[in-house]
């Protein structure tokens, strides 16, 4: 469904939207125009000066125009437009009479191009301009970009394939497979869909290719190198059963293959996707929806292995999570995809922006004590960051949740799908459907459905996974696969009340994930909770929860933007008198005191000074 | 008191050292053949050749011939003897004529000597090298290693001070300092003791040496490089008030000070090996008396900072920390030094090395789940190792295992002192006494006194700190500083009979160790025991000790060469129904099923093939 059928109205995500589009997309402009990543477009570096093109600058700047693009589709500004069109111009200006189109290997190393596809992401790069230029022609319909992209994509068509004299490769970093299809989609152009194909099908094939390409550059690649499992390229993809290696560039690999799968039809590639899909989602996925359970090479590990401390899950990872979910919800209108999507979304995505919308997280770690962050490998950071010289995650961030309405509503012939609830309405050629709720932390939502014409079709809506007891209007839905399919004869202004109880939710983890062993965590409706030192002082592990504890939330307008908060009585386990030893025998019966609890949502963590937090709490 | 005074009879540590002399001194003499350790010597390698000579490697033939010396000492092997005099011969021969003394910088890098003191170990393996010549010398009276080195020693003592033309250096990897403290001990070499005591106070200093000496090789090093904490080298020893950086050289540096500051009476060095001592021991050692919580740098991290899974607890630094504990005990006759050399040689210490002598451990992590061992940076080995490119740590444990009975007593004045109780006797001018235990398992030690003239002396028997209700003859002693002093008038042939009390403890560690919080350990003695999965299959975090179960411990002799069990009824967690779910809500009360409980020492885990492990158990 295009973004631009769906308008947002006040309520949750149009303040995220509007904070996005008035603070944090022109401050990560300014960033990228500070650090170089605009300049480089002019192709003017030298050897010897500073800011020297990086292999990925490209990369920031197409997600950057992608956010401003998916900004103007639903708020035009003049000032935007004419900031994104002055963009364009130096990128059609630095792009090659053969099409080709990246500074780094324009000005850097210009004559290496496509000699490193393992580790220099151009074909990722060139993905993120082709995401941006189909998203900037959907806005405003000016086909400059697109036909810039489309040039390049002639280009990398004609470099790369099975036929002779062609390069046999793919990318290290996937993401040019579902940009490709994009593309095709954009303008019916058959040879993308082909070359999108074509990358899906290749990767992982042996002899590995950047095996050949690294001993071209006489280098060693043994196959038991863990860089094919980072690269995703250990297997081909229909024989991949597991989710490992880097989590994004899972992540956007499977996008890919199920881009791929749903054009094609292709059966074996879908299993594939539904297979690694539940390889993420059942065994190796965070509670918010986070993936890569370690910082060494932002990578997924085993089964069931999910620390809280040391998890990287990178915001990037959460976003690419949405994105495969999405994708999955297109092939297949099962609710469990959007349970996913919604999880990561208002959890592992959010948390990786701060209130202000200035600051950002690259990792969302799950329980945070200060102290260890600088021992962490890579170091964690315990505070949001202005920027990164990897500033993969801040532009990405941004134009997921400016594209968020095109991700609330599907339609598949005469059923129109809901997945996400938000304030707003959706306008279809024939239907338009008004959603009235202060989602998600209220329960209810109302909808208004205004048909063209009355007449029969069906609203199917979404019953979260987390929701025992919705009703609609007063009555219990039938579900199928997550949906609630309301089949009737629709006239202009008929109501639908659907009211999704939210109560506070203890969580518990599978019996395998021996890190919450004896942990619970604390849920309501989508939204995952966690414990702050800012409420509770330091050690918190020294919290403990009584199982029957009555819990309950409230909203509280002027805390962290306004949240629902779950208070309760809590333990705080005291145990004194231990002078200097560090162990002591026979361990007396532990004191507790009673204290209030006071648990605020994950994404808003970190908003109120540095200190401790932890999703899973004792119990 | 010199090691020769101490003889083993027939026990838990004889049975150990009798293994090492016949199957580990062997094994680690062919690894260090196999791969080029003793050809390395002959100084012929040229460029091109395998067998590159390392950095370190003269530090391990140094610590493989002090633990064959001190194998010698207690039993004379004539075929062993020939064998170190075969090395000795190499390493006379390698020795330039100005006295320097290191196979890699003579013939890999020969224009390079004393250039990188940072990282080259060139002092480090010096020390080795003078601690082997001065146990050697003990062991056989024979000098001509030891002339060797004092030749080295006067090389190094022409290089390294503060007059002109000087190096005003120290080593990255301290060692030498102690060294040279034995060779003064050694021949009485005044200036062997200065040359240490230099190289303990120049550390640290500003600004420092070892940012000049990057500097003169052309690289930088800013003064918040993590290397100063690393070489132990970030502020002066008399300033360092935190145990920071790799663990290994901090105990080793330890050491050294606390040798200096008895010889010389320094007592602001004395203050602050206290004070190191302290930070080490209350704050940053695991149970097992491992330390280096962090496998990133094999280092310190903080406070209360000992996560179990991801340990470091290198077999060096536990060795290390024995070291400096015995050095401690020199300074001050407190038990709590001799409580923590202990904790750590029967658990920390042991655990580095299989029960048939051949295999090592490096890393001592205090929980195992083999399926993330790759994962971890550096990854980790779930099974012992035969032989490490890096191979510290064998002939470490071998050499100090060999030379227990140095640590199991000292003498001062009129008063003798037993730190440790072993079957065995100890034989001085004017006193012998014998021991008859079967101590770490049996809680009766009978010590029977023979003074050459019946006289008046004080016996000092440690009671250990882990001990309530210690008897000496059945009635309680006064202890003062951890000791019992049993002043009287002896005569031939009086008996005591002391017991120290064994029953099961569980054991708390301090409310700030986040990651044990809700867990105990199991001790008995000074044995530190764990649960393993070749007893309770896997999942170790659902087996769950209930806080009054009883627990009984008793000796079965035919599993793992002979140990003290513990067993007792535990709760195994059942939680049913999972199906796919990785997460649910509406937490139903667990399930408990009651299995048998078998905790096994420490030491003795992966034993039994390849499995989980945790010592800290849910409660």
């Amino acid at each position: 469904m295009p973004l631009a059928a769906v308008t947002l109205r006040v309520g949750f995500w149009q303040a995220r939207q509007q904070l996005i589009r008035r603070v944090t997309l022109p401050a990560q402009y300014e960033w990228c125009r500070r650090t170089g990543r605009i300049d480089a477009w002019r192709l003017k570096w030298k050897p010897g000066q500073p800011r020297k093109p990086h292999i990925f600058w490209d990369s920031d700047i197409g997600k950057w125009i992608e956010a401003a693009a998916y900004s103007l589709m639903t708020k035009p500004d003049t000032a935007l437009r004419r900031r994104v069109e002055r963009l364009i111009d130096r990128i059609a200006q630095a792009q090659r009479r053969d099409g080709y189109l990246n500074p780094y290997f324009t000005v850097v190393e210009p004559g290496r191009r496509w000699t490193n596809l393992r580790d220099a992401h151009e074909l990722y790069g060139a993905g993120h301009l082709m995401e941006a230029a189909t998203a900037y022609h959907q806005a405003t319909g000016d086909t400059r970009l697109l036909r810039v992209l489309c040039r390049y994509a002639d280009h990398i068509d004609r470099t790369f394939g099975r036929r002779r004299g062609q390069k046999r490769g793919y990318c290290g970093h996937p993401e040019i497979e579902l940009a490709l299809v994009k593309l095709y989609r954009a303008i019916g152009e058959k040879r993308y869909l082909r070359l999108a194909e074509y990358f899906v099908n290749e990767r992982g094939r042996q002899p590995y290719y950047f095996a050949g390409e690294a001993g071209a550059r006489g280098e060693e690649m043994p196959v038991t190198s863990a860089i094919y499992r980072c690269t995703q390229s250990h297997r081909p993809v229909r024989k991949q059963r597991e989710a490992v290696g880097h989590a994004v560039r899972a992540m956007y690999l499977y996008a890919g293959m199920a881009d791929v799968a749903r054009e094609t039809g292709d059966r074996t590639l879908r299993a594939a996707c539904r297979r690694l899909w539940d390889s993420v989602t059942q065994r190796r996925m965070y509670l918010t929806g986070g993936i890569g359970s370690t910082r060494q090479g932002e990578a997924f590990t085993f089964d069931y292995d999910l620390p809280n401390e040391t998890a990287y899950t990178e915001t990037c990872a959460a976003v690419g999570l949405v994105l495969f979910a999405h994708r999955m919800l297109q092939l297949e209108a099962d609710a469990r995809y959007a349970d996913v999507m919604e999880r990561a979304l208002y959890n592992g995505v959010l948390s990786g922006i701060s209130l202000d919308g200035r600051q950002f997280f690259y990792a969302n770690p799950l329980a945070v004590t200060p102290a260890s962050a600088p021992f962490l490998q890579p170091p964690m950071a315990v505070e949001r960051q202005s920027w990164f010289d990897c500033a993969c995650c801040p532009p990405n961030l941004a134009r997921l949740v400016l594209s968020l309405g095109g991700y609330a509503c599907s339609r598949r012939d005469d059923t129109l799908y809901v997945h996400l609830y938000v304030s707003g309405s959706v306008s279809l050629r024939d239907i338009y459907v008004t959603f009235e709720t202060n989602y998600p932390w209220d329960e209810t939502v109302r909808l208004t459905v205004w048909p063209r014409w009355p007449g029969r079709f069906t609203l199917a809506l979404r019953i979260p996974g987390w929701c025992a007891g919705a009703t609609i209007d007063g009555r219990a839905p039938k579900v199928r696969k997550g949906y609630a399919l309301l089949t009737r004869h629709w006239e202009a202004g008929d109501r639908v009340e659907l009211r999704l109880p939210m109560p506070v939710m203890r969580i518990e983890s599978h019996p395998r994930t021996r890190m919450n062993a004896g942990r619970v965590a604390l849920q309501r409706g989508p939204i995952v909770y966690c414990i702050e030192e800012a409420d509770h002082g330091p050690q918190l592990h020294q919290v403990v929860l009584p199982r029957n504890a009555p819990l309950t939330a409230h909203f509280e307008p002027k805390l962290l933007g306004g949240v629902c908060v779950i208070t309760g009585r809590a333990q705080r386990e005291v145990r004194d008198g231990w002078g200097d030893a560090l162990y002591r025998s026979d361990p007396r019966r532990p004191r507790f005191k009673t204290v209030q609890l006071r648990a605020v949502p994950y994404f808003a963590w970190a908003n109120r000074g540095r200190g401790e937090m932890r999703v899973w709490i004792r119990t």
